[in-house]
């Protein structure tokens, strides 16, 4: 119980309190060490478990990256093909859950995704039977297992959440899982009901595979906070989504593909980037980022691939060109430059989604969808070291009030 | 972005890392400031808005509590009057989240608090205009006139969640709110469909108004770091209601009775506490607190109601006079002594609940019931000065891995 005095160093904004400095936001505070994700933001790098994103991009599948957030390493054939298996069969949703999420179809996708998550763990035996151990504090080889296994399960069930819940919103049938396709491939299956176009599964995959972690942002650290009580997965995920659904947060490529079609002309790109350098003016959507200072790597290959995708397809809402007639000009703007404000992820990732005819609140379910998988990777990583959260506040009121009765107030 | 170094004082346990040292559990790091609670650790005092528990346990209601915490005054008789009345207009659900929770009748009802709470936030016309509102940072007068109205449903809400679950969990029809009845014990009504006992609307008026708000810890802490992100204020509570859940948590009361019916009679407290006090042993339910280090003064009160309540209706399972003969032992121990481990408030709190014929598993949803007043006025006073929580991890890992091609791993 002896205190200590402990150094930390912060870019970010400092609240003066008579209980000592606070860190607005823990910006740059440490929770723990880890080995799932590296984000270079001075030169615009991320890495997954060591890997470059772009050589990911360019070679792997989301099953693989998935095995490599899970698991540290790379699958080897036997390793993938067991993994992927266990995916397909984990896929359907307890027909409670699905019912739930027939409750909501008329509500926003992601307030049915927190609700489905939290009912589909209600049902998990691996996820109860893990719960009882953590409830007596045991967490060995065998809790363990049965963690794998549960991560497993939301990365699998994640897509039939959020295409069930577009099923029921449209006022369709649900359509259900179909082993023969890839994780990307069932969920536009799932959500169409065709075998689905390749670039678009194409898409999908890089979507997925771009999003799949990104070190601790207030979803994945909503799920440490929750994890750390020795709740169960599932609730720490569900819970992750609330935090995803916040515009500070997940919401921006649906904002910024919403401002391209409202622009309408790359002609008035100018005028729109001038406007977002005035003091109180409205901030570009997809533009700038708390840890890219460069170029976010992640945009680069979205720019490629939304420029694949409208040579294929067409741009007839011209949300490619706005964009891009966008980005030249900040480019080329020295309050951008100043900044060192850039394109992020967000800025290219919603256009092909758009055109592939996925309506714009879904946008942010497909982000969990991917992203799914590093929360659970992260939980799984602090509960080898676990401490609950448990931060403090300064208190600034007064003390010892006299209670007055209700008739003298 | 110029960075600044801080100094930050804690007890808590310091784990080294390449990137600076990390405050295991954020133990003793500032978040904010609040003048919503403040806790005496050493003393064992606890304050509301600068009022002492035991003045509002003596005096007031949890209306009264409620208003004080979420409003920073206590009410005088036409602002109480007022208050209690809109807490009675908002009581009841959305027709599809009681569905919901129908469907979850089997599923423990921390899970289906969860899953109710989200789809009810998608169902509340204010909480989607006040979303809408903070998508574009749009946060003033009539937002947060909007925001607390949300509080009041959330507050209002809560207890009807809890007993529709109760219903449904034992096949029975629900039974929709009195409004002639306070907020204690129109839930008992709901709970049981009688006019319930005055001694038992008693015990829960106690429970609410003494679990109502306790600094932040980890489920207040969620409830922020999901708020930060603008997300909605159901979506927030939702994921705090999964923090409670953890056994690190909110679920020690229901630990503690089972315990005392385990052990059975009171002669062999002795035994068990020094069973305790071995290396290894195992922990005492309801005993030490990470921020008090002196009797939990909410502990004290519920003892004495638990007195109270035996006193009146017996004590035929034995578990007052086994916690009592426990009580005596520790207090007695120098083990406990030296560490400054006392009974914690879920020592004493199961023991009315369990004779009131309350099943355990409804022991921390009723946590919830009292603590959402908490959770919404944090995060109502994070929102005049809200910034993103985003810490950050020590990545320890490589760095560019060749990716190698599947066929030679
Ligand atoms: C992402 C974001 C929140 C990062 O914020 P941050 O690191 O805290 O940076 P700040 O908000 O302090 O911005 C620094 C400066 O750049 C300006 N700026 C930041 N993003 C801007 C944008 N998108 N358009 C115009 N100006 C912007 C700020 O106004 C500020 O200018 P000032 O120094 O003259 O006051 C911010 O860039 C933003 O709001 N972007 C738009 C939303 C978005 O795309 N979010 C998704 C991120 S994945
Ligand atoms: C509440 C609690 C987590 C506080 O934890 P903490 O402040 O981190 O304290 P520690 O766990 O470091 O405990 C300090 C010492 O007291 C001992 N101790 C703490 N609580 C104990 C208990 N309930 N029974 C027996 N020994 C206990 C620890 O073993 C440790 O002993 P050591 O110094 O010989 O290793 C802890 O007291 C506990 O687990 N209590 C039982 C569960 C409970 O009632 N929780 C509800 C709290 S509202």
């Amino acid at each position: 119980m002896s205190e200590q005095t402990v150094q930390i160093k912060t870019a970010g904004k400092i609240l003066q309190s008579p209980c000592g400095p606070i860190i607005h936001g823990l910006e740059d505070v440490l929770i723990k060490s880890t080995s799932i994700s590296d984000i270079d933001g001075e030169k615009g790098i991320l890495w997954y478990r060591g890997y470059r994103i772009e050589d990911l991009a360019r070679h792997s599948t989301y099953e693989e990256v998935a095995y490599l957030i899970l698991y540290g390493k790379l699958p080897n054939k036997k390793e993938l093909e067991d993994f992927t298996n266990r995916l397909k069969t984990y896929r359907d949703l307890n027909s409670a859950t699905i019912e739930i999420i027939k409750n909501l179809s008329k509500a926003h996708p992601m307030f049915a995704i927190e609700s489905a998550v939290a009912a589909e763990g209600a049902f998990d035996e691996d996820n109860l039977k893990l719960a009882e151990a953590l409830k007596v504090g045991r967490y060995k080889a065998e809790e363990k297992e049965l963690a794998y296994r549960v991560a497993e399960k939301l990365i699998a069930k994640m897509p039939t959440i959020v295409a069930y819940h577009y099923r029921f919103s449209r006022g369709l049938d649900i359509i259900r899982p179909r082993r023969d396709l890839s994780h990307a491939a069932n969920f536009l299956y799932m959500m169409f009901g065709k075998d689905p176009d390749p670039l678009a599964t194409k898409g999908i995959e890089l979507y997925l595979i771009l999003h799949a972690d990104h070190e601790v942002p207030a979803s994945t650290f909503t799920a440490h906070v929750v994890a750390s009580t020795l709740s169960d997965m599932y609730s720490a995920v569900a819970a992750a989504v609330a935090a995803l659904k916040g515009p500070l947060h997940g919401g921006a490529n649906e904002m910024a593909v919403r401002g391209y079609l409202e622009i309408g002309d790359p002609s008035k790109a100018k005028e729109v980037v001038e406007a977002a350098t005035k003091p109180g003016g409205p901030k570009l959507m997809g533009v700038g980022h708390r840890v890219y200072k460069a170029y976010d790597p992640r945009a680069k290959i979205f720019k490629e691939f939304s420029r694949e995708y409208v040579t294929k397809f067409g741009d007839p809402k011209k949300i490619f060109a706005v964009a891009s007639a966008i980005e030249q000009e900040i480019l080329n703007h020295p309050y951008f430059q100043q900044r060192r404000l850039f394109p992020n992820v967000d800025f290219w990732s919603g256009i092909a989604f758009y055109y592939m005819g996925i309506p714009y609140e879904y946008f942010t379910p497909i982000f969990a969808v991917s992203r799914v998988v590093g929360w659970v990777a992260h939980i799984l990583e602090y509960w080898e070291n676990n401490r609950i959260f448990r931060p403090r506040a300064c208190y600034v009121g007064p003390h010892d009030l006299q209670y007055i009765p209700i008739e003298q107030r």
